[in-house]
């Protein structure tokens, strides 16, 4: 963990439910180019089930590390938009994360905790005119245009240390050495994503998941045979089932809280 | 209503119905990048429904004005493509709205006259191979690069005094003091956003729509309690249907065309 | 043909297969800006059906002739990741193509012969942590970043002279001069583009497909009465079967892999 910075961007990145059907996002952009010229705007993904704030947690914590120093996450699940909840700034490692406070931000803070969490109150960071259903456009966007623009950490707002967590389905170790998790997410290529590391597993692992034993991890996709049901670390590190150029979710119907075990092989 | 301006750029917004599975909206960027590399490209959006250039309308209405000075606009949904339909320029306060003349810029201009429009003829605007079916690639694309690249309003083109039009769904103010208008479209989260501003509706309004009575404005969709009905001035000013935490457009089977009536509630 | 560049970027494009559902787009931008913050990166398009290298391959040959000089494209579909199929960089005119060698790139190297080809092998390229999933992060997004930071050609790899093709369907002139080729793609609209290319079709074409004769090639999907069939020379350059707005998809039932046969109706 490197300490935090002084001023933050000019990477802004943005993670929504709002999808790209409408002009939220392209109008988020305005605003951010608006107040920072120089800002480098990337989109995560706006694709975020409505009101999801755990899968949009989940997709934080998998992408977060792969952006560049000085990163603005901008995370805007918010079904409480127009409430009197707040607006955060997490300082984590040597990014920050705005986002209301809902609990979205509960999967990356139990790994990596806060260097300060501030609070965005003050009226300059954000529009002159607010609307009821659209802070992205008339809170989040301004402030991390403003921050792009070179905002010193000091004026994001007050330091707080109180701020709203969720509940997540945790992994469980068992006497016996098995490990119970859960799917926690489906990605496009229907792989089930558990919150499974793949250093907290036995041994040899023996993967039941949906009624279906699974012997073993492979190493790719293709060392199984072709539709043949798999079980591998995937890219954020955890535990995925898969079907080699299939789709694990449509074989096995199975979606997210859906619990998967691991045991060891090895003993037999 | 600031003058126009002699130059416009960098910032070129696209607004169009050629989704995103095709690499339409790529191939666009990539030759305004071969004339303006300094460009800075934001994607409005792609999601309009093919041809429906009353849509494309409203979404530039909603969203232009949060876009920075000398933005371009370059908006194709272009069903005479291909036809001797003109593409003109709009200039409108400090931006430029690139369209082709069949009425699409409509609705902005109801509300804001354009300091002047020019006609973009000039074959050295556009790619040298001109193909009958993609002027968003062959002809929108270059010239807004050029655009971007410094060229001046006067070498846009000829200015016109006429353009397109289009009948749009008129709000009705009746003696009573009701006030009648028309749901114009829906968004991703299923809200039904209507042509009638917050500004002109009557104190403490009662809304009906689809046979749905509707009693006074939320002021957050948290307001209401879940799975509940609302009514509220959105984030285009205008009166929404909603439902928290669901979807108005599901629980009322509604969709654009539909009718909505706000009565006031104070006389009772 | 320009000869091969020393270096390349600063635009890279992006196509792969990956959807924008996840956030795996957006995490190769954080990749490739962390190692070149100048890069202009072009997202052309991530909805190739999963696995589709050929519909990939058509696409990459339709787009890349409207890209700046030195563009880096990215293409990443790629059913064999994390086995040892190799990557590599196709050297094509002024610009350059990083894919895995699983034949995606036959179409474009069919019509266009590669300067030279090199085999990205070196560690240095990549992440220090590699995934056996998701090479599109691991592998290309940090070599292509540091394509665009000004990595000499000379260091992309070792030069190759054997990477694998595959089989495309042919257009085929008969003895009596009518042309057969086949649907190789539908679009967003419902067009169905062909593998003929305008040059070839014979004089007056009477077009047959899924049991349906279209006389003569129009000028603009207008020309066409509404929701008539249509052929027309379209944006690529090739035989299209479009419906005057409405879609040819929908209204013939047909899709990839349907033959379409061209015979000139002059004789007549």
């Amino acid at each position: 963990m490197t300490p935090p910075r002084q001023t933050y961007g000019p990477v802004i990145s943005l993670l929504t439910d709002f999808g790209t059907t409408d002009p939220f996002v392209g109008v988020m952009h305005g605003v951010i180019y608006s107040r920072a010229p120089q800002a480098k705007i990337i989109d995560l993904t706006h694709a975020i089930p409505p009101q999801d704030i755990q899968r949009a947690g989940y997709v934080l914590l998998d992408s977060w590390r792969y952006f560049p120093p000085g990163t603005i996450h901008v995370a805007v699940v918010d079904p409480g938009v127009g409430t009197e909840r707040r607006i955060l700034a997490f300082l984590v490692d040597d990014q920050v994360v705005l986002a209301p406070d809902n609990g979205l931000v509960t999967a990356l803070l139990d790994q990596y905790a806060p260097h300060e969490v501030r609070h965005l109150a003050n009226p300059d960071l954000f529009l002159k005119s607010i609307s009821q259903t659209f802070h992205g456009r008339d809170k989040f966007a301004p402030a991390a245009g403003l921050m792009a623009a070179g905002l010193a950490r000091e004026d994001f707002g007050a330091t707080t240390d109180t701020w709203i967590t969720i509940d997540l389905p945790q992994v469980v170790t068992q006497d016996d050495g098995s490990v119970t998790g859960t799917i926690i997410y489906t990605d496009r290529f229907g792989n089930l994503i558990t919150n499974m590391r793949g250093t907290e597993l036995p041994l040899r692992p023996r993967v039941t998941v949906a009624g279906r034993v699974i012997e073993g991890l492979s190493k790719s996709f293709e060392e199984a045979g072709r539709s043949e049901l798999l079980a591998i670390v995937g890219s954020t590190g955890r535990l995925e089932i898969a079907v080699n150029r299939g789709s694990a979710a449509k074989m096995l119907g199975a979606s997210v809280g859906e619990p998967v075990v691991a045991q060891t092989s090895l003993a037999e």
